[in-house]
């Protein structure tokens, strides 16, 4: 048997989601919970205490498995992610199947999901939410200077994101839409435990195809801004000649597309996310596309799920 | 003879002050300058390196005389709050009159400035900077929960305050409005250094009243929010029944007047300031009011300008 396990501040300076799961702390009732037992916790508890999204490294690309069996790595957040697996890991103490993870971005990302790869139990639960909310769905693959994320190390996971937000600011619209999408991702789990989620016939994905930072000067420092003609338009197509950035001088630099992408338009996402300015990404790169669904999504949610306790 | 202090990023996460400083320092004529020396700094590098607001405690509440003159203070900031003094304070290596510290805020107060107390030469800049550009003045004063403002340790200081933006990201827009306060203050201090400085009849003032924290829960955490019908509404009046918060049930919580303050409507600030949660307040509540110019305020200026040098 297991259970779902719901982590907010994940980044210790996104407020929403750890605000949120006080609350559900205190009043279980206040969250719809479709029946199904939960495990909540706070991700980060450190950063989460300091309002800092982390303090020694990044949590949520600290779940590679190389990195957590490597003894000589110390690190506070490495040390919290080995305690997480061992507490609600698909082999833990309260072993969890599925792990949802309640994010915000200061990009206007709107209220979307996070998908690591192409297991088929996340895009079940991801078409479900998807046919349920219309929520669009960034499909992260395929990158080797981002790997470890929290959702990859549980059988099925996935990440609630939520935008624009600043850090460290809680608003109620953002709060509201994260449970919003948290009561429907338990909806469409417990749909699947008992074999009666539907699925639509296809599903949208903006995958993942790279990333573009800002042009630099000399010294590292930002020669260019975000064009604010693409300020908050993510999940809207960008086409070769489109005003991206805004240098000092005021001169506009149009997006010339990288020769492996060609002339298609691009699909940007996280455009401006204060965290991926040390990460040197001022956007994400996706293309959109429309793949059909496969039944062996569905059965394959439904096995994992059967062993769901209720709550 | 003294030169005009330009500080940016006295708060690390604050990037646009401090991307625009960079900039300045590479290519002087990209700043209007108005024929003045200025002093550029950063003034929390350390801070700026991590992109936090501060290290060891808020560097622009560091300022007061009593705590840079206690030898037991060591705290990051302390060290360069005495220093910034020592290089750059009316008796320092290079001695500056006047300071203009540049901030932004997550909360939506445009394109404004801060002014600390009532010294004639503050109002004097800020009546001048109203005439020309129409920016909303807050006037902070007698309040004994936040002193040690860097601006007040100058003989003339203010803060460009600009927002909304989060906490570490760069917008063209943002470091836009403030070049633009910043080149029509340095406009101002030319002005009055040659005499030649109009004043308005009057000035309109935000006075600071006092602030309202988020309605907290026994342990301390938030049981409401900020309502959304007063998020981003700074400078907006709220008036006794309007809404102010949303508490997790749903409820709507109305301003009802602290006492003192009677029926009369206050003029909200500062609403909703990510780095404000840990000091205790949602928001600032300040009374709007019309003020005459005195004509003494320019003379002042102009007599503390005469000494600035040409650039």
């Amino acid at each position: 048997m297991g259970r779902v396990l719901v982590v907010a501040a994940t980044h210790g300076n996104e407020r929403n989601g750890g605000w949120l799961l006080e609350g559900w702390r205190q009043d279980p009732d206040s969250l719809r919970r479709a029946g199904l037992a939960l495990e909540l916790t706070i991700g980060n508890p450190a950063a989460w205490a300091e309002c800092r999204r982390y303090i020694d490294r990044d949590l949520n690309r600290s779940f590679d498995p190389t990195l957590l069996a490597d003894p000589a790595r110390l690190e506070r957040e490495v040390l919290r992610a080995r305690e997480l697996v061992e507490l609600y890991g698909p082999e833990g103490r309260s072993p969890c199947p599925v792990a949802l993870d309640l994010h915000s971005t200061t990009a206007a990302m709107g209220n979307s999901l996070v998908v690591y790869g192409r297991r088929s139990t996340d895009l079940a639960l991801a078409a479900g939410l998807q046919q349920q909310l219309g929520l669009p769905i960034y499909l992260h693959e395929g990158d080797p200077a981002q790997t470890g994320y929290l959702a990859e190390r549980w059988p099925c996971g996935l990440v609630i994101e939520v935008g624009p937000v600043p850090q460290g600011v809680l608003t109620a619209p953002l709060a509201r839409q994260t449970q919003l999408a948290l009561e429907a991702a338990l909806e469409q789990l417990a749909l699947a435990r008992s074999g009666r989620q539907s699925q639509p016939r296809s599903l949208v994905v903006h995958r993942h195809l790279g990333s573009l930072d800002l042009p630099r000067d000399a010294a590292g420092n930002p020669a260019a801004l975000v064009h604010p003609r693409r300020q908050h338009r993510d999940w809207q197509p960008l086409r070769p000649g489109d005003p991206l950035f805004l240098c000092r001088s005021g001169e506009t630099l149009s997006y010339e597309p990288p020769e492996a992408l060609g002339e298609h338009p691009v699909w940007p996402v996280f455009i401006n996310e204060a965290a991926y300015g040390e990460k040197g990404i001022a956007l994400g790169l996706t293309r959109r596309e429309i793949w059909p669904v496969e039944p062996d999504w569905a059965k394959d949610l439904q096995a994992l799920c059967a062993s769901l306790e209720a709550d």
